[in-house]
């Protein structure tokens, strides 16, 4: 499938306070690749995106079992993409995989996180990260071990930027005052879940984090696992190769937050259709507009299994202009979820 | 030997306040590994205490002049045990052994840090080690001197963590102060002496240094070199192979103690005995159990010179949890050796 | 052509408050080396150079796509040239040339102070340089990003010292501001173009900083292009092999200044012409010899394009110990332009 | 000439405040190694000073333009010396003879450390050096610039300690000033000029650096370039292969003293040949010997040029247990030169 003609040019934002610029769109390999999409496929997906402007990849030691961070690194060679073109992230946790022992291969241990570096980069056959990201918050490991870790790493000249993904606010900011406490470097972004049903973290949670520490934000699940997409709305779709996954997910996620629940989200969502046919697009390309328009969000991380998709996503580069705050406000009505303005006087 | 089956899951714990953790039960080299145990009695025992979930192993450069490292390196090698997966300690003080001069090779100066270490890495066959301990407080040397040397050992990658062995409280606190004062990295652990009968150190001189700096111990002697086990309460036991060894092991223990002392020892081990027998365990058992009750203790290390007694190690981490604050009062009065609890008030 | 006779010997300099000594004269690779000057001409400046004692050869990434770097490495291969005799700069922030992608090949984030100095080294086939600038402020980039990024490249031996080029006054105060903050090695010279026409940045803007961080100065464009050696008094020069260049530039020079500015600079260097002659030099010489007599310039750079005109530029050694208070008195009255005197009280 | 064998043995002392121990004797390559001597002489010489106990071997870029270091280097190659058994030391400020240039290859820039340190370890053979000093304090370059470079040596793994040669005592004041400012090591060692006419400096001038910084001296000249020796008391001694040096020595000696200054040299000097009787040595052993009897001296730096001369010198250890509190006495009546006490108050 060649690049269709008419996508919106690629749109560039720096990393929260930092001078590195990301795609506002960005490839992730959580559950995809390495994973259910085979090699080729998540190479075209790879080659589509960067063909687009898509610069930032995202990665995980813990995906797939470290198979997303090979295929990835794999991509890379054989695109012979210039490095210093290409953004490229992993994050450091869930070592596990990787391991006979239930221990120390988890977590933010400067022994794991020293290690997991060195394998990581080893798979994906680089000899440094753009981005490193500490994948959770390890409550058993002192902060300061930690803030020393990853500024390792920097020092090394594994990593050239750290951060963290699904910390809480008062842990980040924790990381910041042992940074600031030690002449070292606190973390620079963070990479949350956010989309139009899950909000709090990024609207409210965060908000002093952007002005005090100028937090980048790289968001995932930018369409909440395809919910957002509208494609639940009559349940789930026949003869399609992922069903069986499908059928899987929402199982779980009927486990996670009851049936009755994923149901009024699949509601609301098809209240969000005939917005999405006024402007022109896709519902998932709306879904993801939305983030974009907040412009605390540097860069949305997609999950693209086709190149088709990936096309679909770049759409919403061009979509998020048309977001004027009439659109937003109605947007907000059918959510009902917005958290209250944080006001910051001191 | 082949491992039996009903022995106890490891237990692992974070080592003082820091994020690694390590096997509550661990195999050291001293006076045995490269010593007394030949090449595959080592290996032997190294496998089995890793089949029992051991990942914490501990040499020093001072043990049997080098060949304990040496052993344990080749034991690594050979099992092709994840580097991950494994816990590796040496110490700095006694290099004696490496060198003509009588000078400059023991000791806590930059020169014998920094030359150790490399000299220990190659008889490991390791480019770095978990745990680099300073194996005894260096009163000639500064320490500022000691502390920076050991955080350059961290920095340029040749360990994860410093600690001491068999400091003074008030060294310790010492070394945090540089530490502090220059915005590096504490000793996160000391290796005491800590038995039934030798309590003093780890349960009063150290108790400050658990809250201040969350300092983690590994003991090692936690039977009181075999007495603790009861052997000697009738003698020497004869024909074992280890009898002429331990014939020289009393002697050198009646010249440092006194006959009387041995003797008095010897005694209150007996008086044990009764109780080992009601919980259903040896009485090296229980006093290997006794050290683990402390939860201050990290690991305990263990000298096991066979695949037999390692199996018996492991059968602590059960018995342990027997203790009850009844038994345990018992056992105190028996050794009547408790000190005073340290109150901290500030 | 070989070496005139009775050139004068040349004069170092301190490099601002630095121990590092530059030849007052110095030659740049600006428009020139790896431009439209070929291999071997470019080889013979560079000989020239070295042989009047010239010892500081200054390039930077976006200098003809990189082959200025490539040329000047290779000369400096083929000559033999100790590293320790001579003083090599580059500079970062216009890498664009070395990139697909229109972000993070250019300015000053730790991204590209890294990648791009590393691809530097492998153009200039140099371990090190002497002095890395960055070549303009970047507002994108936190001040703070930036001058831990130029540490890092000092801390890993790739660079010796580090500087600006074109920076405003407040913009060096802040990275001494964050380098004084942060324990790190604050910029040591500044890049800024001067010459007779162009004073105001040089005399007035950073007078502060020659005394508050004993800023050093490698200036260019001594002689504002060529327009101070007089040769564009009566328009262009006929049959050079650069008058279509010079077409070009002056084209570009009237849409950057107006047709009327152009001409009264002119003017202004005809008056010039008498003083010169009185000295015995020719107007070129006269220009650089003015920059010269500023005790705060280290070095002029300068971008001869012939070994005539390096032997040339040589004479401003001998020349400016001529400029006599009067004669400087004259001469600014002619040019009109002097800035009022920066008195610093507190 | 195999050794003595009623030598005393090698007393090695602390290095100032330092972890690490130098023999009372060592020995020099000024003048010497390198130069006059030739290389198997040197290598007989040092030979025979290892047999002896001597650890410690001085040396400098600037000895005999670099032969010095070469010679040193092959001669521990040659004898397999252990590199943990040996202190190395070399000093940078004259790297002129490795230059075209005049600049750059002399002084404390930055520059001129880190080039002149990486070509002293090729000649030497090494990886690092134990010593590294500042030969000389550079006027031109800001402490601050030094001390960051000697401190990146030892980052580096360059060399172990850092120190100063004939630095005023202020200077040493400044570079601790800017060490503790930054949290950097400060210099532990000079190496002064130190014999019985030349005191004031070690004795005065240095005082309050013993206290407050721990200072340690390895001195040199311990006998005057050989005047404490009593050879020139006669004149100068013919038939020996050193005449000729030790002419134009002495001439160049009288420049410097005056002939006046000189013979009263040696007036005093021979008064001290009835107590060198008394004690049963030879004059030149009693002049070493008072030098080791000052407790400030870490070392004292000899410069024999036979084998002969090692083994006379080793009897100074000895002898200086012999310098009673009256025979001490008696010289400084000899000598009339004993500095003021400097008495510390604060």
């Amino acid at each position: 499938m060649s690049k269709p003609d008419n996508l919106p040019e690629m749109e560039y934002r720096f990393l929260g306070r930092s001078g590195l610029q990301v795609s506002a769109i960005s490839l992730g390999g959580w559950l995809t690749y390495g994973g259910h999409v085979d090699r080729e496929g998540t190479y075209a997906c790879m080659k589509a995106a960067y063909d687009c402007g898509v610069n930032f990849f995202d990665c995980a030691e813990g995906y797939a079992e470290g198979e997303s961070e090979k295929v990835m690194g794999e991509a890379i060679k054989k695109y012979e993409w210039k490095r210093n073109d290409i953004v490229i992230s992993t994050k450091l946790y869930w070592g596990d995989a990787f391991s006979n022992s239930k221990v120390n291969n988890r977590g933010l241990s400067r022994k794991h996180v020293i290690e997991g570096m060195n394998q990581s980069l080893e798979r994906l056959q680089l000899e440094y990260v753009d981005l490193i990201y500490a994948h959770r918050p390890d409550r058993h490991t002192p902060m300061e071990e930690t803030v020393r870790a990853f500024n390792h790493l920097i020092n090394t000249g594994k990593a050239l930027y750290w951060g963290t993904s699904e910390w809480n606010a008062d842990e980040i900011a924790q990381a910041w005052r042992y940074a600031d406490k030690l002449g070292l470097i606190g973390p620079v972004m963070e990479q949350p879940r956010y989309n139009m049903l899950e909000r709090i973290q990024v609207e409210r949670e965060y908000a002093h984090l952007y002005r005090e520490v100028g937090l980048g934000l790289t968001v995932f699940s930018p369409m909440r696992q395809g919910i957002l997409s509208g494609k639940y709305k009559n349940g789930i779709p026949d003869g399609s190769r992922f069903a069986q996954t499908q059928v899987e997910f929402i199982a779980g996620f009927w486990k996670q937050t009851g049936k009755a629940e994923f149901q009024a989200m699949a509601d609301t969502v098809s209240k969000l259709e005939p917005i999405a046919e006024r402007l022109g697009v896709k519902q998932s390309v709306l879904a993801l507009a939305w983030v974009l328009a907040n412009p605390n969000v540097s860069s949305a991380i997609t999950g693209a299994s086709s190149q088709a998709q990936v096309y679909e996503n770049i759409e919403a580069v061009r979509a998020y202009k048309k977001l004027t705050p009439e659109i937003m406000k109605e947007i907000d009505e059918i959510l009902n979820n917005k958290p209250p303005t944080v006001t910051m006087r001191y």
